[in-house]
């Protein structure tokens, strides 16, 4: 067994939380840590390594938390993907289901271009709802598509739902 | 008149939204210019030039935008401040007012001690309210605050509001 890193020592769990069953993974005291912030950044950088990309994207709230520093150690532009109804001016928009109902993500129309090779981040992969939903909308700008997880809930296999190359950094459970 | 910065000529204005009367200030396109975000984020970090902080603090969403590049430059530990419900494990609370009704946000309560120098981060200065109270929560740990907008909104006099010391990179009107 390998040694644990710096940030996988500051991820902690709060069982039953936000309901009974769930444990919430909280990696929040990585960003407490600029050196483990660091290291993070320096290992998802390797994980993609040798791969051009042009653009970095991030799903809102978490993601961005990640997707920033990365965006900043690549030298990418960062692109922010957001709930409905928070970006102005003309945007694309996608559905996505949830446990109950629709939610629907956004972007802004001129933040991609068809000759953009994008790197899409998030926090965590666990059934790869949203993930699936902000491919499917950059996709119609461009098909040049990576997706990038922190932490990935293997027992949800949520990779099953992602049409494009991934990498996840960490392998968890959720239950 | 000075030279625009870098940052500045790439911030925009959506006229009536979200509704009719009001200029949304949107600076995203800040975020797709690695070189813009890297001055903006220098020119913030010279504004509190010379004061010792031990953490920095910022409000969700755009407020983290901001924030954790200059984190990083600083080398400070990120605190995110969210919107109620979206943090696990013992948090501290505080509401505010909106036009109709309260909302509130959310800190860990391990992420500010008592020995802390908290800089607290936001993109926008509008009527400062939410600013206000990120404010008064964080004073339940410590009175050692600072306050740091990107953009101040003149006309709006939220730093009235403001019991702490604060500054703003830069001054526009909503109107």
């Amino acid at each position: 067994m390998s040694e644990q890193k710096i940030y996988e020592k500051l991820i902690r769990t709060f069982p039953d939380y936000p309901k009974k069953g769930i444990n919430f993974i909280d990696w929040m005291p990585v960003l407490g840590s600029p050196e483990a912030l660091q290291v993070l950044t320096e290992d998802l950088a390797n994980l993609v390594k040798g791969r051009h990309f042009t653009k970095l994207a991030a799903l809102e709230t978490r993601g961005y938390l990640i997707g920033l520093p990365l965006a900043k150690l690549l030298g990418l532009g960062f692109v922010p993907i957001r709930k409905k109804g928070k970006l102005p001016g003309p945007c694309m928009r996608q559905e996505y289901a949830l446990e109950y109902g629709t939610d629907a993500i956004e972007i802004q129309e001129d933040a991609i271009t068809s000759s953009d090779s994008v790197l899409v981040v998030d926090d965590l992969l666990a059934t790869g709802g949203t993930m699936g939903a902000a491919n499917k909308m950059i996709a119609r700008k461009t098909n040049d598509i990576v997706d990038l997880f922190f932490i990935e809930l293997e027992d949800l296999k949520g990779s099953k739902s992602l049409e494009y190359p991934y990498f996840s950094l960490i392998k968890m459970k959720e239950k």
